[in-house]
């Protein structure tokens, strides 16, 4: 009867999800980025602690999973912009829970 | 204007949902425990990878954050469960939502 009553976790996908928003700044970006697009500089000043590198790496990974899609407007003046795709916008509900819990829950 | 057109992180509780559930293992510790309590071994079994004083030390941290009870049955044989609490259960359509928006947006 045993592999039954076994637990297994969530599934592979609730890990995968972990293994990257949990990475430093990945989740929070893409938090910040909910309901308006903003400028590389509006997110590091939106962002305490984080370093342009860092900033940078984080939008490229973003980027490269499908989640945040880059605008360049060629101007003048040229203006960059980042902003969810519908990948992204589709995390909202989830963040929303999320920070919801963490403010009822979690000890500061 | 500006200051009001600025992004801003979703707040600092969504900050502290990823740092600590993007600590390694507990997101999906937490997701292991949803819908019944498990003891060690069956957790060691459930979370591929884990270390023993990894998984000890995990489950210590989330019973100090509340979010796991540790029950001791006196038996015999003794049995010591792991089960989350109303602060841990409170969670879960978080944990839903981010499974489910994984398993659809999230490359493998």
């Amino acid at each position: 009867m045993k592999p039954e009553h076994e637990p297994h976790t969530c599934d592979a996908s609730l890990a995968r999800a972990f293994d990257f928003l949990g990475k430093r700044w990945n989740g929070v970006l893409l938090g910040t980025l909910v309901g308006r697009p903003a400028t590389f500089s509006e997110l590091k000043r939106a962002i305490v602690g984080i370093s342009d590198s860092m900033l940078s790496d984080r939008l490229g990974e973003l980027r490269g999973a499908g989640l945040v899609l880059r605008t360049v407007d060629e101007g003048p003046p040229v203006a960059v912009t980042y902003q969810l795709t519908s990948a992204g916008l589709a995390l909202v509900p989830a963040l929303r829970e999320l920070a919801s819990w963490a403010a009822d829950n979690l000890p500061a």
